[in-house]
């Protein structure tokens, strides 16, 4: 190998070329999809995705990775390569990319969306998008990734075949094995095949559904089940809720709509933008006249018509939610009216859901949420077929909870791969893989950057720890002006409270707080103590006391000391 | 009929006898299970139920019912009758005992619960907790009513038959149908036939798990399982989570325990005080030596341990989360024990559960939550065997989201009932039942009361409001002193923030903040404006405009203006 000189062998007992796999995201923010590939002076970014904000990130809008390390090495970082358009794998690239400049390149749609992302955040000239197809490859410092293609919820997705001179890595992105796609082809087995007979040192693999026996199904039953849902309910108008980014799900209803004679009117801004997208690119077809504008709903009978709209995992703002509860602005829930589900619930969002599902039922509307939807990743079964293709060296699980990536070690093991050949990595650990050997040789500073508004890094665990704080339990203020010169106190303490109790209509209380501070006050005087600092915490102590034994509460107390 | 003249015909077209049906919590608060039953001057109230805060009810510990209408007729409350022993049916028997006392019947586990409750928030005198076996009735006022034996999550539910000169109403309770009880016998079908004979005017019927097909399994499966558990994992050490008043489950727990030699631990308070209290009632039973304290766990090898704990929920502070989270004193997770989940989500922790699972995992524990559990309630094939045995005139179904109650309409409908005798109630609807017309005839006062603390309705809309803005945003507090004589600021204005972003790192940011306040003062002398709310106002707005501008925030403002 003409390289040789290149290789990092940092500890000596690898003998062979190393290739470092260093996760910057993934098992502790769920969702941040990002991962480095190192060799030699190169460096590859692998998707580069956001995290939605955990339930005790009061106010965060969404978190994106911290890559400390990248800064650290960003004279090696040879481009970005992106395995699918959905947020979790390309949502944090306007922040990234304005860090660490360098090319992106990913398949066509998947650019398409990144694209529109970046209308919206700028990003540096050096950073261009770079389009690529499916069994093309690119050549970045040591590194030559593949794309190949895979199934999955959004079209245009692909694994990447990672070539460095330590070996081959395969990472399938999310991925399924769908023989029937509603649009282009089956998942290249083949090319996995190709790769397990030269020879792969690491397979990287989705382990979302690991925990799901068999196979799942293919995305061309929703449509099946579509048509059924339609035949049944012809004199019906049905709405639709799916993900804005499947856009086959959404063609397989325009499909059904054709086929029973309605027009499809597409509503929630996500919605239109996806499939404005994906219509100019090919990616969804429809008759000329089928997909008709909102406004213009009102000149067909309930019956000729599909509205397809986002909100299906409840969100509070998407445009089912604002129909079910009545404030949309161009749809209102008739009784009769079918609303199907076609999705199924993320974590978290269970109680949304069926806020939704109830207010339209009281509406009367018939809602339908069980059996409309496939997922859009690999069971146990399709996870073992990769294996089985590539005979990898080593297993690194990748997509997933804790308990997934546990449960895709084991079906590793049970595929052949030896037990110490298979890591769970957490965020920052070092991977360093050779053709004869594999360990965790350093971790790296990696986390989440919590994004409130257009503050990026500007809230951390003390302000979120103030804000549940108050949340909980509110704030008293307890403000007074004392005299420097005399420490006469010439206005005040006055007390002023926010989210505690209704304090207009507890005058007692107020009284009482305002003694028990007034008492502080003398006594801390009696004790000669005129530390402002002191007096205010002597405030703090006595009334967090009081309260606790008056009302078992816990506010935020806050008492402020002006100096005149 | 004697007592003809008590009849309450408010409305003329009633001719026949008249009893009420008044729910005073159920579909807005789900989980508050209480209704009023009124007949001419008598009233019972069936169940006394909390509901456990919603998602944005910030602080709240819990929500008791808002009992105005009882408050108003409390001369004519007869007594409080009880079907069952949990949370969401007696939670808040110790709030509304003592506003309205009268004495509260029910079976014997369920009185031993409520005695537990009470111990520690005393109830008046004239509330006494009456034992009541089954077949046994009770004369309150115009009503008889009858304990019904049936089968549910806990020991000793009951079915009511709420006799009065207007007809019989039949109110499941939550329940199901369970041939091969653990404790105790099978629901009492052949009671509900007879009334079915006898004619039965309305029923009452569980609803949760009516969009379920077939039949509930019997819990004696679960104890199938468990000996499944113990027979492949005896190198292990087991902890099983569940609910602590799951009477039935714990028993099978500790007849595994014995099947294979091992002791059994009980950690969690709540799980500890039921154990205690329905050990010495008889309904749980063991061999002498089976239950150890944990101090003497030490004492024997993992094999011979099974832990029962609270914490099948993810509760933050529950016993199995703070194993999971290595914080708990006396058990931590060594790598081999299995822990099994024996119970199902309540929606909501979903995530919370995920976590518990995902760190126990992540110490090496086998983790076992799939078919461990089997409902309490009935599924549809359950309810229709009511509806064909009791024949009702009327169908009013109960417990359970909007959209179940809507499914268990239809489910009446196709058992008989016709579409215009099956009533979904909201919370304050007076439903009026009479031998030949039905109807809602009136809307009383219903609502949910904030728990916080020792704070009993001292929380509302406008405190939960400003938690949720402080939670979101955070605080910005603006403080200076005027001189009462001359309007001249003689201290600040000083900027401090709580919640909004790391203000000691921004020291642009509070100079900025300062800027613009001054500014705004400058320009409201200029203008001649000195009144301080005027000037407040002003602060508020210019602050709050500024911030959005440059950042995109939205924090709580606060000006505080002290005269001097």
């Amino acid at each position: 190998m003409s390289n040789k000189k290149k290789f990092t062998i940092e500890d000596e007992s690898f003998e062979k070329p190393v290739v470092k796999v260093i996760p910057l995201g993934g098992l502790e923010q769920i969702g941040m999809n990002i991962t480095a590939f190192e060799y030699g002076d190169s460096i590859i970014v692998v998707d580069c995705g956001i995290a939605f904000p955990e339930d005790d990130m009061l106010g965060i809008d969404l978190v994106i990775p911290d890559i400390t390390y990248l800064k650290e090495n960003a004279e090696k970082v040879k481009g970005y390569v992106i395995t699918h358009g959905h947020e979790d794998h390309i949502g944090a690239l306007p922040y990234i990319l304005n860090d660490i400049p360098a090319n992106v390149y990913a398949t066509k749609l998947t650019i398409a969306l990144i694209e529109n992302k970046v209308k919206e955040h700028p990003i540096p000239k050096k950073a261009r998008l770079k389009e690529m197809s499916y069994g093309q490859s690119v050549n970045l410092g040591d590194f030559r990734v593949e794309f190949i293609r895979t199934n999955h919820s959004i079209a245009d997705s692909a694994a990447l075949a990672i070539n460095s001179p330590a070996g081959t890595i395969i990472h399938t992105g999310d991925f399924k094995v769908d023989y029937t796609p509603v649009y282009g082809q089956t998942i290249d087995l083949c090319r996995f095949a190709e790769y397990g007979k030269k020879g792969v040192l690491a397979l990287m693999c989705d382990s979302t559904n690991v925990m799901r026996p068999g196979f799942t199904m293919s995305e061309r039953t929703v449509g099946k089940t579509f048509d059924t849902v339609f035949a049944e309910n012809s004199m019906s108008r049905i709405i639709v809720a799916t993900f804005s980014s499947n856009v086959d799900r959404i063609q397989q209803v325009i499909n059904s709509a054709e086929k029973f004679g309605r027009k499809v009117v597409v509503e929630g801004r996500s919605m239109i933008n996806v499939i404005t997208a994906a219509k100019e690119l090919g990616y969804i077809t429809a008759k000329e006249n089928t997909l008709i504008p909102i406004e213009n709903m009102k000149n067909f009978p309930n019956e000729e018509l599909v509205l397809i709209t986002t909100g299906s995992q409840g969100e509070a703002m998407a445009a089912l939610s604002r129909i079910a509860a009545n404030i949309h602005k161009k749809v209102s829930i008739s009784p009769g009216d079918v609303v199907i589900f076609s999705s199924s619930p993320i974590p978290g969002n269970e109680k949304n859901i069926s806020k939704v599902i109830n207010e339209l039922t009281m509406k009367g509307a018939k809602v339908i949420y069980q059996d409309v939807h496939v997922s859009g990743h690999a069971c146990a079964e399709e996870i073992k077929l990769i294996y089985a293709l590539t005979k990898p060296k080593y297993a690194i699980p990748v997509h997933g909870e804790y308990r997934h990536l546990a449960a895709h070690k084991e079906l590793a093991i049970t595929m052949g791969v030896p037990k110490e050949n298979a890591f769970i990595l957490s965020a920052g650990d070092v991977l360093s893989l050779s053709a004869d050997k594999a360990a965790v040789t350093d971790k790296v500073t990696t986390g989440g950057i919590l994004v409130d508004g257009l503050g990026v890094g500007d809230v951390g665990n003390v302000v979120l720890h103030d804000r549940q704080l108050l949340s909980e339990n509110g704030l008293i203020i307890v403000v007074m002006a004392v005299e420097t010169a005399t420490g006469e106190i010439v206005s005040g303490p006055d007390i002023i409270s926010r989210g505690f109790v209704y304090m207009k209509e507890s005058e007692v209380l107020i009284a009482e707080l305002t003694d028990v501070v007034n008492e502080t006050i003398d006594d801390c005087f009696y004790r000669n103590i005129t530390d402002w600092i002191k007096l205010k915490n002597r405030i703090r102590d006595s009334l967090s006391d009081y309260l606790w034994k008056r009302m078992k509460r816990n506010p935020v107390i806050l008492p402020i000391v002006m100096e005149v």
